[in-house]
């Protein structure tokens, strides 16, 4: 149109996710025309998280250090490990303010024809933390998904082989969910998990 | 969290119009999980155009260079002005594909409560090249809001002084519009402007 380098970071931002073209347009011609110390914000930042965020030692979470807050943070539960597939649940997690243990991010799941095995989601590395003992349950907030449980039980298996016993996250009805518009999978998992009053 | 470099990345990207704390977040770990190469282009997008892009001295349209590439293309129509308030507009016009004459953008309307006088939308400069002839009308397409309306009457006795007929764009039921939906002032305008069949 007018302006090349207008159009370039037009193109760019597009790489969003649930970003297309015209919201693409609204956040560039926003940022150049009302907030230009947010664009060079953006851009700063960006490129200070490629520069200095990696992977937890520990964890396999995203980390500015070696090993992340989360992990060297005293205050948290050490003998529990939430396993989950990414650090997008770990936020998930986090926002519930209900767990207050440690996390292990398989960064993806069992998924053999994906090339994801045990090596890419690190297993080795938490089965030597489960071997090192101090480790009383591995919680296994995997996806709801084929492939999510395959995992799991995988995991399992292996936390069972040291002594560690593990649970997964309880399936239901959610919060606020009205019986009619829950899917029958969800509702034959919630009968056949159906909890006594007391 | 555990990074606060990405913590940093989701505050920064929270300035982006539309976007809140869980779409930055998706955002950041989306380009960081799996497109660095995109976060990079992004990063430097934006720091190429703020370094780049000024105002075209003809039109005041965002430009890479002093005159915009709309403005310097000869196969456009010389004699005609769309005069829109921002960008943005000149993009939505340039979608219709039915306009092929030049533009002028306000980057505002009157709205002197605001700061907004005759001197910030440059309407000496548009005088100015409608004094040196050669237009044959302004098209005042300015918002359909009654601020939009007082600067396209300005713009319009601006014109009439210097003997260039002004046009405003038509009020009416958009295209696809059910009639039930459609405001009553909208339908007062449609009614009061409606069109002999021929």
């Amino acid at each position: 149109m007018s302006s090349p380098s207008l159009d370039e970071m037009i193109a760019a931002l597009k790489a969003l996710p649930g970003v297309g073209q015209k919201s693409a347009q609204r956040m560039a011609l926003h940022l150049l025309e009302r907030d230009q110390q947010a664009a060079r914000r953006i851009a700063q930042t960006i490129n200070d998280a490629l520069e200095t965020v990696r992977h937890c030692q520990r964890c396999r979470n995203f980390s500015d250090t070696d090993v992340c807050e989360i992990c060297r943070d005293d205050r948290r539960e050490q003998n529990t490990i939430c396993v989950v597939e990414t650090p997008a649940d770990v936020y998930a997690v986090e926002s519930s303010a209900a767990y207050r243990g440690r996390y292990f991010v398989l960064l993806g799941r069992l998924s053999p024809l994906d090339g994801y095995g045990p090596d890419q989601l690190g297993l080795e590395q938490l089965e030597q933390q489960l071997a090192e003992g101090g480790i009383d349950e591995v919680i296994l907030a995997t996806s709801a998904t084929v492939e999510g449980d395959i995992t799991a039980q995988y995991i399992a298996d292996t936390a069972a082989r040291h002594g560690v016993s593990s649970s997964r996250l309880a399936r239901g009805i959610p919060l606020g969910g009205e019986l009619e518009f829950v899917d029958g999978g969800t509702l034959s998992r919630a009968l056949s998990g159906r909890q006594q009053i007391d």
